[in-house]
């Protein structure tokens, strides 16, 4: 057992999120804390989504970050979230923190860019909180539905599925493109539609990381093939693995229906086989064959 | 039309969410931005409610307060929302920034005292997220349900119905009572079900500025007798009626069930009533009968 003296920064986010989420009361939820996205019950034919997130600055983005970014991406992120779930998102409640020192126009940018993301998802938002802060803090919190036929966890994945990803990786942040991503919604709807994928997340943490996330909750292991991981422009495999705020899905297909995913013609979007999940161990094979032990770390919040 | 260099000081809190929420989507909500709870399509009988709450270390608390108390209140803030539209509270999820040099120990007594409450009042904590930050700020967002036909809304005020509080008013801050007040959720609920008030509101701007709030959704005024109203020990009537935090409720009843809810015997609790709905104005009649003009304004966050 940890010490209560222990300071956050020697903890891992995932460390903390165990020991805070250990003892609380979970009022009949289907999937409680500890996921990104709780489910729970809604109607007969679908399960209520809820999922939160919240942004600082100083940690998520700066004082020169444009305004309307911040609020197009603290919804987004939440979009990815029930997009992940195999969700529809349906309405937000908005809490900002703002300096008493901040104008009203970068207030209205922040409202901008929310209100631009909500329009193109078709997001209603509902409520929110304003407060003083000495710094700009945003939480959104965000619902969604899900036809509990449809709904998809971390905890299908099986030994011989493959796995897939729906875009680019590494270099998020230095390229500012965490700030500007579009979340996979609409693949995600078309994943659960037509092939329904056995597990899936949304890479925030890192792919090793997010992935090992399902691996985890799958009691599986995988491994990934350097040549197929496709990376960003300048980022690096180490990058594509490491780094974190891609908002790309990660998911896993049985044989047959991954095969069909690879061969369908006319297909809107584009997925990337990268690897396969295994009995256990997780390894990536390198270009030259090198067979190199991933971790399921990512980036640490507190550090 | 205010100017973007504006800044938010020289504003209210309510100019500031007026200015935000005038174009949002609303997505099919039944009440929208603007309130403290939304109410949402639901159930055939039912409507969902959902609010959210930022605290914020230096603006609703300090670094001494201890952190139980700082978890109780981030819930019991919430709760108090969906209580006074006549709710029951669900779930929660819980957005946390935390210092890296805090320790565990101060973690796990917010979350202790999350806890206490949410299960005191039978509420499942179903997801969060954790984040670095210079300092600690906590977002809860509270979802819960009501009978469709008891929904309590701030518009239902009529001229002739009575003003009721469930307490005394006045000094919370000074007193520390911010942090340790009780949600009067079984007084929402006897009210809803034995009384139906006509409109109802939780007090967390100050008596002036929260009944100000149903007098101007409900197009009415009111007057109010010193001599009634109930402060708390060290408390002036100008606190009463200024300051915020104090979560009572604040409701309107008309007459023929505003006099049983004051013969009733056996009562399990107290209602206190302070005044009368009119047609217009907004008055404090004092012991020594004179009229003071009230001004619905309350706590301004950004001054």
């Amino acid at each position: 057992m940890m010490s209560n003296q222990t300071p956050l920064r020697g903890l891992g986010e995932f460390q903390l999120i165990q020991e805070i989420t250990k003892s609380l009361p979970t009022g009949g939820s289907i999937v409680a804390a500890g996921d990104d996205t709780a489910v729970l019950p809604y109607t007969k034919n679908k399960y209520q989504l809820i999922t939160t997130d919240m942004l600082i600055e100083g940690v998520h983005f700066t004082a020169d970050t444009p305004a309307t970014k911040i609020g197009a991406k603290a919804l987004n992120v939440n979009i990815s979230d029930i997009a992940s779930m195999g969700g529809r998102p349906k309405f937000a409640v908005v809490s900002i923190g703002l300096p008493a020192g901040q104008t009203l126009g970068y207030v209205r940018k922040i409202y901008q860019g929310l209100r631009r993301s909500a329009e193109a998802f078709n997001i209603g938002i509902v409520g929110g909180d304003t407060t003083r802060s000495a710094r700009v803090v945003i939480n959104i919190t965000l619902t969604g539905d899900v036809d509990k036929r449809r709904v998809i966890r971390r905890d299908g994945a099986r030994p011989g599925h493959l796995i897939f990803t729906t875009g680019r990786l590494g270099g998020s942040l230095a390229s500012g493109r965490h700030l500007t991503f579009k979340p996979r919604l609409a693949e995600a709807q078309y994943l659960v539609q037509s092939i329904r994928p056995s597990a899936m997340i949304d890479c925030s943490d890192g792919l090793a990381a997010d992935l090992g996330h399902i691996l985890k909750a799958s009691g599986c292991g995988a491994v990934l093939y350097e040549t197929k991981i496709p990376c960003h422009r300048n980022a690096t495999i180490k990058q594509a693995l490491e780094d974190g705020e891609d908002f790309e899905l990660i998911f896993t297909v049985p044989g047959k229906r991954a095969a069909r995913l690879m061969n369908e013609k006319h297909a809107r979007f584009k997925f990337y086989p990268i690897g396969e999940v295994t009995d256990g161990g997780y390894w990536l094979i390198k270009t030259n064959d090198q067979k190199i032990a991933l971790t399921p770390t990512g980036y640490n919040h507190f550090k």
